[in-house]
């Protein structure tokens, strides 16, 4: 999108124009485009103007100054309002009410600062309380404007405002702020200003000019906020951003029984379905739904709430004009949209809309329905999607018998909204510090909380699940479990929390904190104990069981999409599979070939464990090969369950990798144990473990340097590995092996091993007269792979990169080992994620780069594919994407969420 | 040098003039190349002709065959032999017999193959007798070919022919060869010619020109016999050059009395000394003199040997011939040279001419005196000198008052010659085999034979030192022992040894392999027991002893030459100390400052221990600021000690780097103990070393990692060092602090750090009212630090290389653990050499090179240097002066190694 050249710094919206549009996200922020672009649509918005993001980063480079000339594009885009709405800001005749809001390039819902009310003062409110013939509704106004003004500018602590309403309520002897009449809020904004001066130390400026300036200042800081910057960290939004601020005309949703303010998605956010969805609140101020404290009312008649409480029954011109937006706006933006309205006095404004959150199932039931509408073309679907969400889909269910006996056994506990599908069982804990520090412990917990607030956020994200007791589908817990994919239940009006005893009751039954909770997010119910999960209906169907006609549409459209993904013909998406069930599931959710086939596994089962400990306790060749001898049929029976499993695609087998010493016990009791088992003596058996002992075993006899140090090991498992696709080609079946040899960092390792393979196939093709074809290469895993590439390439067929270790060793981090500090690492924002969990493009990536480009270089036609953890990950499959790889291969389970990733990489940018 | 375009394969030389020079050394051959240099310079030397390197390599790309015409050049070349000598090939009159020798670009002594006395049968060994008038001296020449021929060209082993020998001899009762008549030895050659018939299946070729073709395609063979290979590998020969091959006239020293072979060095190959020094057989072939199982006889009157036994009393023309032969090789050559002749019947030829190889001692001498000369310019002499035979003169030498006593207790068991300077003391072994093993389990080993021969090459590298019964100066193990800087006495009559019985004896005091012996390569000296040894003579002088004018001399040379390697300007080379003794050692060495001080001892020290432990127990940070505040003033007495050591000079220090619990007790017994000290309890202490448990400590929780997650534990350190600087500037010294931050991977973990120290130093500043300046730079030692360089450059002001860590995660190797593998990669040829000991150039010198060009891409002013234990390596150095370094540091004693290495860099490659 073309930015002006001239640094334009104020864009002025309303009246049914505008200087903006949609396409000025960048500079505008999401909602400040959003409200020129509806402007611009007849949208009836409150006029008001956007001050860029640039702004925002010029007033952080002078220091947190506004820039010199900016108040006085402020004053003159002022006057501009003043014109349009025929009031003038600070006239007590009058008045000009502003907000002045925060927005981000992209929504970054409630992290920022917002400052509503702004142009009052006491003549003003005097004005404002005459002309609105509502002088409770005008004091109100203000004493709202200096709690949050004192807040949000001044740095006053909410405490205090908060005890002098407790205070004045008491007084007055009712419990709701909105029983205090005018003259208790006159005398209260009087004490809130007294609260102000005395704890700031300075005056609450009474100036409605610089009540304005005071503000746009403090929503630019709020862009530094440990909320903002946590909430960028895990939504990898870069801080070089900025927010743009927005000071729109205030309208007011609070001035009585024919005003109302709202939220509203154009379809489900829950579900995708087509049917708009929403809350308000009538007499209230948008803050009121979004803090979930008041329980909202529904928009359209349901059946469910009482009779007259939905806006179709209170407000119905409101309700009809609300529809109608809703349609424009869908078919304008083709997609699904969160607004914010407030009606007010009967008539409608739109104060904010943009793309709408939703959960994985509603991501994909909006994509594919939106091309059945003919809204959108498929390749829109397949980027609608984020990769993620469709984990959503993937996320596990309660197990049915479980749970019907648990249900029976009258251990459900309540009921409140499905706000984020799955289900999740834990330990209920009852702060976010608490659930950050026990999960960092590897427990697995739930966060129950009355209601979330921003500061909760990473004890969200590391929470099994949510569940909390207030607020609705748009609450602060809805809105952010949706975004992270979190399995999350909300306004379960049952539950009540005692966050001082640290104890949670549903109704009358009491639990303590650390107690284990159920919480299912797809049906919203809440269980006693902790029940087992099992795959998602989606898998259901790859197991063959019976769906309901709901299921089957979910899995339809989940296919529909999927094979929409296929057609951009991204990377390959292959599966790291190591038995025949793990290849069958990968193979049903679209794998084309097993990427990482481990065969630790074929060495540590109970039939073969023996004949393994033998291998290595011998003390010649001879003795080694006739253990091995031992477990040549039992592997080649293994390879031939995968083989027949993979048949037509191909399967890259790697050859043994972990040091032998994993094999042996560790301790004396079971190193007793085994030795009387394998009839040697236990000081026989001893010396040989201390003797295998590595003080640095990632880095130590294993892999490729067994292959060579005992060759007969990888002889045995090549010819097992030939033997048992000879079986299958005897049989007219097509196999198509990968041999892969681990951990090789130079070129001489890789050459005489492939060679042994070579040699070992060429007997078993004399041996069993079958025409047998294989691909040998190599797993790129230690730095120095990466930088004689070329050598390497030159002989190899393929190359995978195991990213794991090649993280472990770029870094110099022990995976087991770096839960010490990786964490903090990644708090304090030395690293901007886990690389394990993301790949590090910079360091890493630039290996990997490095490594396709040279090892081409030798090999023309060398395919090139990853198979470290990364590989279902969705932003390090953008990055190998870039970095022209042939295929990424992952685990089962993230086939689906790799095929998407692949698919809106090739969208984005074709190679 | 250019090579002429044609590819002419056959160079002739003789009759004063020749078709190559010295120039054409690739392609001659050392041997091949010198032999025509020496006939154009009128050097009497039997006429022949070269096949060259090429044709060599020509010979393995086609299969091992002889390419297709060479046989035809051959033919040409040998006619004009045939002329110049007036004989004719195969002629049964007067009959040319010629040598077919090996000869690579780098002379190889002993490692490939020689036959003699080619063109000889039955009719022209008859013709030989005839001509001679000495049929037995005809006869043994055939039968010595058949045995040559037989062992080399068709792979007969020599027992069978040994066997013949020894049963002939017992028939005729005599005790050596040449008391067999000449009847005696006709029968020898016939059953010689049926025991090549019968082992090998063939016929002895007859025809003498089937003979020479059979011999050449033996000798271009042997260039890939496993002693050569071995040998290459040791000395980094690359495998591609090939061996030329010299066919050349036969002359005998085995004619008679008046004939005589030996060898012989221009100047003293031990000393240096400027004095002929060498040793020759009467009525012998070479064979003899090289595998040193006849004691030779002096070539000049030395008052030690027999009267009349040396070659100026028994042959004096030949050895006033010689003599001049010297003077005219040494002028021209402009070195010290290694000759090998023959006197047939009173007139001398010279064979073989090359650069004599020589001790440290006798390097650094003659390069020295050879400036004297006005032979050579100094910069010739700094290339002359090895420097890793800089070592020897560094090697240690027995400790005099230890070794007074010994001698006094009359522990001398025996004299030999001083074949390798330097004192040894270790384990006695027998068998070269064995040697390699127990060197590898890390005993000290001396190596003990009657003699040394090619097989022995790995068991001479790893034995400290070598101790052999017979042979000269100029025997196998001399030579080899010399060409290795290994301490070595060869000669010692006194010894003979029992491979079978595993014993050996000086005189009649018997010793069982295994026991203890000290060997003084400097004097010849054996001693029972393990004697004590100490630094050099050389190092000595810098602990103020008082010196013979012997050891002045060899003190003044070693200076000189290091003065003359310091005007050419190399890398700059500074060392690793961690304590100012350390300190003053490499500064006389002429280090020019500290490149790395490790902090680790500072926390290891029995008075400092407790507070450590007592900080890594804390369980706040006010704890730890605690116990570290203890540690303070202790630590800034370190450093003042090392500051005043290196005044004027920098210091670069690194910051803690080991994980804590290496500070913590790993056994039961001592965590009580060390509890009990501590007065916590026994549960206490435990848990935290398990707590600090790592799985893979090289990649954990140390560096700078640490100084992150407990920042005042690098705040401690920081503050020592510039309050230390503090002291020394109130001095008035002037002290150059580089402070270096360990283990970096992330260019966030460095700005972090170094915004740290920088802020320590601003508070001691303000402190002290000093003027204090210090260097902030990082330790390259982690992958992804080369891969960020520029980034981390850019906040640097110096790069310090980590080789030892680089290559133990560029290689994925765990150096604790490698030594299971990496011998064995080494043996195979996996891997050229240890990465530990000399740097990997492809791999981890391409990270190097990458984080030096790209991190001065930040900060073009950049100091960069590498700390790592390759900084003493000569070949490492090479890599770092190629890669643009700034210095290299070492340990103390590599110093002059380095300077020397770094020199000879600058020389051959100015940058």
């Amino acid at each position: 999108m073309a930015e002006p050249k001239e640094m334009r710094r104020v864009y002025f919206f309303g009246d049914g124009s505008a200087e903006g549009h949609a396409g000025l996200r960048d500079l505008l922020g999401g909602k400040g485009a959003d409200l020129a672009e509806m402007s611009r649509l007849q949208i009836p918005v409150p006029p008001g103007f956007t001050l860029t993001t640039r702004t925002c980063l010029q007033y952080f480079e002078e220091g947190n100054r506004l820039p010199v000339g900016l108040a006085d594009e402020i004053q003159q885009a002022l006057s501009r309002l003043e014109r349009v709405l025929g009031k003038r800001f600070g006239d007590s005749k009058n008045p000009l009410l502003v907000s002045v809001r925060s927005g981000a390039r992209i929504s970054m819902p409630g992290m920022m600062d917002t400052i509503l009310n702004l142009g009052l003062s006491f003549e003003t409110t005097e004005g404002l309380a005459h002309l609105s013939g509502n002088p409770r509704f005008a004091w109100d106004c203000f004493r709202r404007l200096i709690q949050m003004y004192g807040e949000v500018v001044l740095g006053v602590g909410s405490a205090l405002f908060e005890k002098a309403l407790e205070e004045t309520r008491a007084r007055r002897g009712v419990l709701q702020d909105s029983h205090l009449n005018a003259t208790e809020l006159e005398d209260l904004s009087r004490r809130f200003l007294a609260i102000v001066k005395g704890v700031g130390g300075m005056d609450f400026p009474l100036q409605p000019g610089d009540q304005l300036l005071g503000a746009v200042g403090a929503v630019f800081r709020s862009w530094n906020n440990e909320r903002a910057i946590t909430y960028r960290r895990l939504h990898r939004i870069p801080s070089d951003w900025g927010t743009a601020v927005t000071v729109q005309a205030m309208v007011f949703g609070n001035r009585g029984e024919n005003s109302a303010t709202g939220v509203a998605f154009t379809r489900d956010p829950a579900t995708g379905e087509k049917a708009p969805y929403g809350e308000y609140l009538p007499n209230a101020q948008g803050e009121d739904v979004v803090a979930g404290t008041r329980t909202p009312r529904p928009l359209s008649r349901d059946g469910e709430s009482p009779e007259g409480t939905s806006l179709e029954e209170s407000l119905p011109e409101a309700h009809r004009q609300l529809l109608e937006v809703f349609r424009k706006l869908e078919s304008h933006y083709r997609d699904m949209l969160d607004i914010e309205f407030t009606v007010e006095e009967g008539k409608l404004y739109i104060l904010q809309s943009r793309r709408g959150k939703r959960t994985g199932f509603a991501s994909v039931r909006c994509a594919v329905e939106m091309v059945e509408e003919k809204l959108i073309h498929p390749e829109d679907a397949v980027q609608r999607v984020e990769p993620e969400q469709l984990g959503q889909l993937l996320a596990p269910i309660f197990e049915p018998i479980a749970k019907e006996s648990a249900l029976a056994e009258g251990r459900l506990l309540a009921k409140g909204l499905n706000a984020g599908p799955g289900a999740a069982s834990g330990r209920a804990v009852l702060s976010a510090d608490r659930v950050v520090e026990m999960a960092r412990r590897g427990e697995r917990v739930i966060l129950v909380r009355l209601e979330t607030s921003p500061e909760d956020i990473a004890g969200m994200a590391a929470a099994e699940g949510i569940l909390t007791a207030r607020g609705g589908m748009t609450s602060h817990a809805a809105v952010v479990a949706r975004g992270m994919g979190k399995i999350c239940v909300v306004g379960c009006q049952d539950l009540t929390v005692d966050y001082e005893q640290r104890n949670f009751r549903f109704k009358d039954l009491e639990f303590r904190e650390g107690q284990p909770l159920s919480v299912d997010g797809t049906t919203g119910e809440v269980m006693q104990g902790s029940l087992p999960t099992i795959p998602s209906e989606i898998i259901q169907v790859l197991v063959e069981r019976t769906l309901t006609p709901e299921q089957s549409r979910v899995y339809q459209q989940f296919s529909t999409l999927l094979e929409w993904a296929d057609q951009a013909k991204g990377l390959g998406v292959r599966t790291n599979a190591d038995t025949p069930t793990d290849a069958r599931v990968a193979r049903a959710f679209g794998a084309k070939g097993i990427g990482l086939c481990r065969t630790e596994h074929m060495f540590f089962g109970t039939d073969r464990i023996a004949a393994v400990r033998e291998m290595i306790l011998s003390e010649t060749e001879a003795e080694r090969r006739r253990a091995l001898d031992k477990l040549l049929p039992m592997q080649r029976q293994d390879f031939v369950g995968i083989f027949r499993e993979m048949e037509g695609l191909p399967v890259t087998i790697r050859l043994l990798d972990p040091p032998l010493h994993e094999f042996l016990p560790k301790d004396s009791a079971t190193v007793e144990e085994i030795a009387a088992e394998m009839g040697v003596s236990v000081e026989r058996l001893w010396s040989k473990v201390e003797s295998l002992h590595e003080f640095n075993p990632m880095l130590g006899h294993r892999g490729c340097r067994l292959g060579l140090t005992y060759p007969e090991i990888y002889e045995t498992q090549a010819r097992a590995i030939f033997e048992a696709a000879a079986v299958l080609i005897s049989q007219g079946r097509k196999v198509l092996p990968e041999i892969m040899i681990p951990l090789v960092g130079i070129p001489e390792e890789y050459r005489r091993l492939a060679a042994m393979v070579q040699r070992m196939g060429e007997q078993v093709i004399q041996e069993s007269g079958c025409r047998l074809e294989a691909r040998i290469g190599t797993m790129i895993e230690i730095p120095r792979a990466c930088l004689l590439a070329e050598e390497i390439g030159r002989a190899a067929d393929f190359f995978s990169f195991g990213t794991n270790d090649l993280t472990q060793l770029g870094f110099g981090f022990s995976r087991d080992d770096a839960g010490v500090y990786l964490p903090f690492y990644v708090d304090q924002g030395i690293l901007p994620r886990d690389p394990f969990q993301s790949l590090d493009p910079e360091g890493i990536g630039r290996l990997i780069r490095m490594a396709v480009e040279e090892g081409r270089k030798g090999n023309p036609g060398l395919k090139v594919g990853i198979c470290g953890e990364h590989g279902g990950d969705p932003a390090s499959v953008e990055f190998f994407h870039d970095a022209g790889l042939d295929y990424v291969s992952c685990s089962p389970y993230r086939v689906p969420v790799a095929r998407l990733a692949a698919a809106r990489a090739a969208l984005a940018r074709p190679r």
